[in-house]
């Protein structure tokens, strides 16, 4: 558990927790049980799902079943997860319930969002309705509870917090769908891995599903052999699939959906009342900077 | 989840908090949420330690990593765990709060004795004490916790819930030192199981750990050298132990140990101040039918 939360990563959970409880002038003692909170969870479901995915590296360093070994994972995951709640029952009285409510509501969710996201893998039918229903699921919705947790220890309402948690997940999507972008479209230097890391691995990305329904019948035939096989030289994989893209025109669709999920996010975060234009417009801010204009 | 509850088991911890609950005249609605709770914890804890201990049958059918994979055993039992947590959110706000945190405290005690059990397999020096431990940690808390919720719901007070607890908890103990007894000196027709497994696995039980305390040091290393020893032929390394626990003279000890907790949990159940003796005969007799006079 220490070895993985000493590695660092960013932290935005908790930050946001703590964010919106200052926006709505709450006192940081409380609003730290939720945002450790968060933060637990959020390496919980890190190291389960490193082991599910078979992943070797999490924060540029060994994940924990690489480093130490499965059982060991399994069991700190399970511990962190006890943790999370652990840290919630210490929450004032007026705010501990309803923390627990929101935060059990995600976590089911966010396994949910896991257990699509690997069934997508083995699925030969995946609709652009089930991946969204998956990103929002497996990362979007723990943004949009932390920002509605750090609101209710501050004592916002009810209506307020639903508001942020509105902005918060409907980010997080945008943020999500922009990644797919980046991961086909970025620079390694600007996004700091390597290009075409989806394309390689079959991912069944937005761009993917869209370039499908949008491709001819011979080009989606195409592009549907191109994610089957085990292409030798993945540089020309990537290539022929980028050329497929091009022709179907999805990068537009994928930036116009990433603006409609933005879009739908600051109109929630205009909607809530008990906020000030200041507030509001750090939240705009983050949201700027998360989801660029143009990648 | 589905599979590995329709397998049923005994359901003994769910009946321990109705028990409990009923024997505090509580209402039985209320007390479905932690009798629940419990169940379904036991069942993620069973989910995941069966893959720790890479065990290929629970309830005489294949375990659920064996019949599924690895992957879905760890994010079912991941959420097995987060719906325990949502079944005892829909308990009523007077005894919400409550369950929570004896759920929380006991959800963590379980999984540390995992923990200790699993260091014990590495361990060279593992003291008696230790063990004493694991074992209450693993197994225990859970009875106790299952009777102290069912209390805590019927409105007992904090006082005779606790001490509901602690008889829980120390029959737990005794049953699981009866336990190591009869997988040595049990018959399979009486134990429903083949006998000397423990040995045979060089489990590190009280009956060993005892045993080396009570020997010569010549005695004791033989024992240590048969358990560090993979014979051919286990039926010979199972009558030389028993041999051996024969010299030392444990099993007497561990008859005694057995009494011990049997009567502490006995001395917890009579200063439960809010019960009438009919509802202490009750879990008197359940003590007993838990923990037989000799084996």
């Amino acid at each position: 558990m220490r070895y993985l939360l000493d590695l660092g990563g960013k932290r935005i959970r908790p930050l946001l927790v703590l964010a919106a409880n200052r926006a709505f002038n709450g006192s940081q003692d409380a609003a730290l049980h939720p945002a450790l909170a968060v933060e637990m969870f959020h390496n919980f479901s890190l190291m389960h799902d490193d082991i599910m995915d078979g992943a070797d590296l999490r924060r540029g360093e060994p994940t924990v079943h690489t480093k130490y070994n499965v059982n060991t994972a399994i069991l700190s995951g399970d511990v962190m997860l006890i943790y999370a709640y652990k840290i919630l029952i210490n929450l004032p009285e007026k705010s501990k319930v309803q923390c627990i409510e929101i935060f059990t509501k995600m976590a089911e969710e966010v396994c949910t969002g896991q257990q699509m996201d690997m069934d997508f893998e083995q699925s030969l039918e995946v609709s652009i309705m089930d991946y969204l229903k998956m990103i929002e699921l497996k990362t979007s919705v723990l943004i949009g509870a932390a920002l509605q947790m750090g609101a209710v220890v501050a004592g916002a309402s009810t209506q307020d917090a639903y508001h942020l948690y509105q902005f918060g997940k409907n980010v997080g999507i945008a943020f999500q769908v922009q990644d797919d972008i980046l991961d086909t479209y970025g620079t390694t230097a600007a996004v700091g891995k390597n290009i075409g890391g989806d394309i390689i691995n079959n991912k069944k990305t937005y761009l993917y599903l869209k370039a499908c329904k949008l491709l001819s019948e011979s080009d989606a035939e195409k592009l549907h052999r191109l994610y089957s096989s085990d292409l030798e030289n993945m540089e020309d994989k990537v290539k022929q699939v980028k050329a497929l893209y091009k022709t179907s025109g999805v990068q537009h669709y994928a930036d116009e959906l990433k603006q409609e999920y933005k879009n739908l996010a600051l109109s929630h975060l205009q909607a809530v009342s008990g906020l000030e234009s200041k507030g509001k417009a750090y939240f705009e801010e983050f949201a700027d900077y998360l989801i660029k204009r143009d990648v």
